[in-house]
C-alpha cells in the first residue's frame, strides 16, 4: 500500500516552485509515516546550482534528525531524480524512492547514468516510479508552455 | 600550463578534513586565477549527506558570485568526483575540472556512472585527472590506515 498523501504534498510543493518561477519539482522525506523534510526546487532563488528539491529535502531531514544517514526514511519526488540527486539518495541511505514523472532528458534512475544500477553503487533504495505521473507531467508541461 | 597552487590548497583542505575526522577530500573553485569558494568534506560534522567538498565549494562560489551558473569557473578537487558531485558540476556549468586521485570505488567521471559521458549530459567540463595524484592518494591511505 502506497500512501499517496506524500506525493500529493510533493506535487503541492512543485506548484509553489512554479509560482516562484522555478522549474516545478517538489520533494518530501518521510519517516514512520511523518514528514521530516520537504522542499521545492529553488536554484534561481537561492543562487545555488545544487538546490534541487531532493537535495534540499534530504538536507532538511538530516538536520531535523541530527544524522547524515536517513536509513529509515523514504523520499517522494515529482520527477525522476538526476545524477546529482540520485547520488545524494545513495549517500543518505534513503530506504525507498517514490517518483512521479520519468525524465528521459535529465533522469539518472531509469535513464542515462542509471546511478543505482552501477556495480559500484554502495546502497540501492527500493524504487517505485509512476506514482501520480500524469499530474506531475501536466504541471511541468504547463510551466514550460507558459514561459515560451 | 596548470597552476598547481590551487591543487595544493585543495590538498591542504583535505588535511584539515582528516584532522576533523572526516574523509580527507578538499575542493577549490577558482575564477580568473582567484579562489571564489573552497571547502573540505564535512558530512559528519554538518549532519548533511550532501556535504562533500565539491558541493560545499560550489555552493560557496555561487553564493559569492550571486549566480547559480559558474560558467567561467574551474573546480580543483583531490579525488575523482562521485555521481552526486559530477551532477552538481554539470548543473553549475563548471568550465574545467582538475582532480588528483582517481576513485574506482566511488568515482563517476572515469568510472561507474561516467556522468559526463552520457549522451543526455547537458554540459561537459574539460577534465584533467592525475594532478597531484600521489599526495592525494597518500593522504587518503594514511587516513584509513589510522582508523583501522
Amino acid at each position: 500500500m502506497i500512501d499517496r498523501r506524500f506525493m500529493d504534498r510533493a506535487l503541492e510543493l512543485g506548484c509553489a516552485a512554479a509560482a516562484a518561477g522555478e522549474v516545478p519539482v517538489g520533494a518530501v522525506v518521510t519517516r514512520n509515516g511523518a514528514i521530516v523534510g520537504e522542499a521545492h526546487n529553488a536554484p534561481r532563488d537561492l543562487h545555488d546550482p545544487t538546490a534541487h528539491a531532493e537535495i534540499l529535502a534530504i538536507r532538511r531531514a538530516a538536520e531535523t534528525l541530527g544524522t547524515e544517514r536517513l536509513t529509515d526514511c523514504d523520499l517522494w519526488v515529482t520527477l525522476e531524480p538526476c545524477a546529482m540527486c540520485a547520488g545524494a539518495i545513495v549517500h543518505a541511505r534513503i530506504g525507498r524512492l517514490y517518483y512521479a514523472a520519468s525524465d528521459p532528458k535529465g533522469g539518472a534512475v531509469e535513464h542515462g547514468a542509471r546511478v543505482f544500477d552501477q556495480p559500484q553503487c554502495l546502497h540501492r533504495p527500493e524504487v517505485y516510479g509512476g506514482i501520480g505521473e500524469q499530474r506531475a507531467a501536466d504541471m511541468l508541461q504547463g510551466f514550460f508552455r507558459q514561459r515560451r
